[in-house]
């Protein structure tokens, strides 16, 4: 036998016990004539005791533990005379009187430690050694009870988890698929799932009701940072509702997590917010509420003062930054480089100090009198010691460039704590969207997204303006799922192909059992998808999504640890029917 | 809203509430001036009463209902005059005074009721139709209740769900690998998991003590009748354990998924069966134990009578069919066509009965007298009205053969009751066998496998003589998971590796990131896989895994419903650097 405690479990009245334990060396020191050996495993650390005194043989073979040695050690429990308050076991130590070498470990490349002085590329690499730092273990059990607690919350609304296939078929739409050629087919492919969108309907037109999984799903993207070639989502669809039986069902499910894993209660209704209106007022689908700071459009009232570069701006937009009329010329430097900078883009930025004293100072004094700044600050609800940042030109490359400039003074004036979530339905999405290089309409959303009924009439004169019943759920800026109301008719569905410049053959080769499967009694359904890995890592509190998966892939999508992807035999690709376009060097 | 209640739900006790239902028309009838419709959903039926008299037109719109129509009907519950017990919500039926169709449905391929007239290939090709039948609806949300009591098992038993990865690496061991080619790095592939075997242990190397994942795994192999070339696991592993203590952990889970699925009691410890005791006494190492049968070895004592054909055998095996002496000419001839069966392939078979009045009657009468008749009862244990079954031949071949017809006498005797479940722990599996094709030992489990340390010794002198620390979990005579302990020693794995015939280079390419994880501490560990769909099969108690899953490939790995696999755009081909070795027509 192993063990017969785990490192985590020894406490003051199993003082005189006889245990057995096992782990991995953390660390031995030698004091006197003893030594101390703290031994870890997933569950704590416990510490042994040797005495050169009266064991020199035992104590002499502890000596030469190494870190990161697998060893089984037996001994009697004893009370620790300084005791160490900060784990659970600290009252305790154990006199040893056998150890067991389990296997040996050479010098990790990197400290086993939640401060380790490993980079990302070698921690990468040796993934099962980062694994082993109890903070990037923990995120991974957080991930665990994630899962279990979306399984008890939709289990018990009748929700039935249910498996759809892998190797699916490829369809033109959307991101890139990964394709998986066929030995027994030779030419032709299956294709790795971006969404299981259509089983899901499927599974609804065959009256499961409600149906979730957490579930892989695949994407052959050029990876941005953050982004993974295989991610998890909780999908979810349900049939027979509206619009806002979906969105209180998981916003109960956000509810339910986040009492369960952050013990956070939220007891109120999450605002929601029109798609159109969250662009007026924050220049992004998903905005970050913790901090208000809407924008204001001061195209109006501040033009006609000869001022060129307002006059023929289309859109004037401010915000009002509370209590930052002191910011100094070098802070307003700083801003001005911060919205200049490429992946921003604007020209420039216009200031408006509403100082303490009721006087104003902007940087177009020139132009403007105190009469008019007055008048601006009014719109802006602007009070003495305020400051007010003001962008122009374009609206649709303005409103997301305000957006930025919203998010780092949100920033500056610590208004986005990590501590504070800030959740919000954005809804009323657009159905359709202008591709510039396709020239064509794409779904915003996905195909099979329904058109608001009252909206639906200008799908062929105005498509750009129909609205979708398409929602997505925003916390912190962060959009953690989205969703929407299905078209459950053939005609509609056929009339949306069509919008999205599917021939009827396209339509039909790729979409054919679908739309089939329409015409013997769809009800109506809606669903949703929640990025699993983007929600574990805001409950673990951290950034990158990576943190939150065991095996990671790097930003080229390669597993460095195991080395993949990699060359194939020959032979496979023969048996594949397959050949390189270019040989291989 | 489209509905207050399932039609599953509604009670005496809900009698003069007003509701609305939602769901699939399952039939109408008319019946004198009324029309009776049942709705069908997920949870029930219910029925709904159509007065021609009080409401004409409402009537009228109901008798154009087609069978699997949705619909959603408004009325008023009352009590039904003549009651259906068969149905729990057959004490009402629901006056209606509304109906609304949400979408009409053509005539379906075939019936949507448990005895369907649709044949297999019909039902795949319209499986969201088949999967509307409540038998096969059932079968699926028993899956889902297994997955959350094998979740609520292992979770209270502290193991963590973890994820593996799904875009893997190509290994040449085993099984055929489904590979993904990789676009970012031309020429170079992925390779679909056949199990997530190395993570799993990796995960133990990193501490994690104690993993499992309800995971896809997938095989490009010839698909026999009932294997898919996507299937699920029930993925785990254990560090600091020996066999025992895996085998008494997954021994609990198999009694907890009983209990709660089946409402079976185990209070038993499960059977072990050494693997050559269960080669020799059943020629099976998944011998079904629900009726005893054992094999008789009568090669000594049957020899020496000049009888050539058991004279010159390396075998002579029987069983004792009990009650059977009564058999006649014609079912003892039917016996032999069996055995002569090409897929079983034995040349003739001998029988001996014992009749009740103590006198033998045999085939071979010719060659042994009363007395050697006796001998051979009495090694069988054989009484008065028993029959005896003899098949002859090399070793190797006899025993399957003899194997397929002891089978085959316990379904004759009703022996094999789909209701009795007799579980079993096959252990001591070979390390290695032998593979004619390749000349050379292949791993009988996989490469990790640890061998029995009393039997290391004759790795390089009699490779075929080691036993493995492996084991597997039979039902029934079905394999319902099977496991083992691992080697978690560098040196010992290399020394493996070279016995399977790879060279340095090979194993280092392949798996070179294990040997080296051993190097940082691997603690002893081991596991098990069961394979999810045929447990899942064997709850519902149907004989094909197809059943439990909802969209099941066919024998050609083809999803005939969404017609994958499928040719892809010829830019793909392009994109990802690929080419067909022949042209396509």
């Amino acid at each position: 036998m192993y063990r017969t405690h785990t490192c985590g479990e020894l406490r003051i009245q199993n003082v005189n016990d006889t245990v057995t334990l096992s782990g991995w060396v953390q660390k031995a020191r030698n004091l006197g004539g003893m030594t101390f050996v703290d031994l870890r495993d997933r569950y704590g650390i416990t510490q042994f005791v040797f005495d050169m005194e009266s064991n020199t043989e035992l104590c002499e073979k502890a000596r030469k533990l190494g870190r990161e040695f697998v060893v089984s050690i037996t001994g009697k429990v004893a009370e620790r005379q300084s005791k160490n308050d900060k784990i659970p076991t600290g009252a305790v130590e154990i006199i040893a009187d056998d150890i067991t070498i389990l296997s040996k470990s050479a010098i990790p490349p990197f400290t086993i430690e939640d401060n380790t002085d490993g980079g990302d590329e070698l921690r990468m690499k040796y993934r099962y050694l980062d694994l082993r730092r109890s903070c990037v273990r923990e995120n991974l059990i957080l991930r665990h009870k994630m899962g279990i607690e979306v399984r008890n919350y939709l289990d018990q609304l009748n929700f039935i988890e249910t498996e759809t296939p892998v190797l699916i078929k490829s369809t033109p739409e959307g991101a890139r698929d990964f394709i998986v050629p066929s030995r027994m087919n030779q030419g032709e492919f299956y294709a790795l799932p971006q969404s299981p969108q259509v089983f899901k309907q499927l599974l609804m037109i065959s009256g499961f009701d409600r149906y979730y999984q957490i579930v892989k799903c695949f994407r052959d993207e050029d990876l941005r940072a953050d982004r993974q070639p295989e991610f998890t989502q909780i999908d979810c669809e349900m049939a027979f509702v509206e619009q806002d039986d979906i969105l209180d069902t998981f916003e109960g499910l956000t509810k339910h997590l986040f009492k369960k894993l952050k013990n956070v209660e939220m007891n109120f209704k999450f605002p929601r917010l029109d798609y159109a209106d969250a662009m007026e007022f924050y220049g992004n689908d998903k905005p970050d509420i913790r901090f208000d700071m809407k924008f204001v459009d001061l195209s109006v009232i501040a033009k006609g003062s000869d001022f060129k570069v307002f006059d023929e701006a289309e859109y004037i937009g401010a915000i009002c930054a509370a209590g930052c009329a002191t910011y100094t010329r070098k802070q307003l430097d700083a801003l001005t480089d911060f919205v200049k900078k490429p992946q921003i883009g604007a020209k420039g930025l216009v200031y408006l100090r509403y100082n303490e004293d009721g006087s104003y100072k902007s940087s177009v004094d020139k132009f403007y009198g105190e009469e008019q700044l007055q008048k601006w600050a009014e719109a802006c609800n602007a009070k003495p010691g305020d400051l007010i940042l003001i962008l122009v030109g374009e609206k649709a490359k303005t409103l997301p460039q305000l957006s930025e400039l919203r998010l780092e003074m949100g920033n500056q004036l610590g208004l986005r704590d990590k501590n504070v979530y800030a959740p919000l339905w954005v809804v009323d999405f657009p159905l359709l969207e202008w591709d510039e290089d396709s020239e064509r309409f794409h779904a915003m959303h996905h195909p099979f997204t329904s058109p608001k009924k009252e909206d639906l009439h200008m799908l062929e004169t105005d498509p750009g303006k129909v609205r979708a019943n398409a929602y997505d759920l925003v916390i912190n800026g962060v959009e953690i799922g989205g969703g929407s109301i299905r078209i459950h008719d053939t005609e509609l569905q056929a009339r949306m192909f069509k919008h999205l410049g599917f021939t009827d053959e396209e339509a039909q080769a790729q979409f054919g059992f679908l739309m089939n499967a329409f015409k013997y009694g769809a009800p109506p359904h809606g669903g949703i998808a929640f990025g699993f890995d983007r929600l574990a890592s805001m409950f673990a509190g951290i950034e990158s999504i990576r943190d939150v998966i065991a095996f990671p892939k790097n930003n080229s999508g390669r597993d460095v640890m195991i080395d993949s992807p990699s060359p194939i035999a020959e032979a496979q690709m023969v048996e594949l029917g397959l050949d390189y376009r270019k040989k291989l060097k």
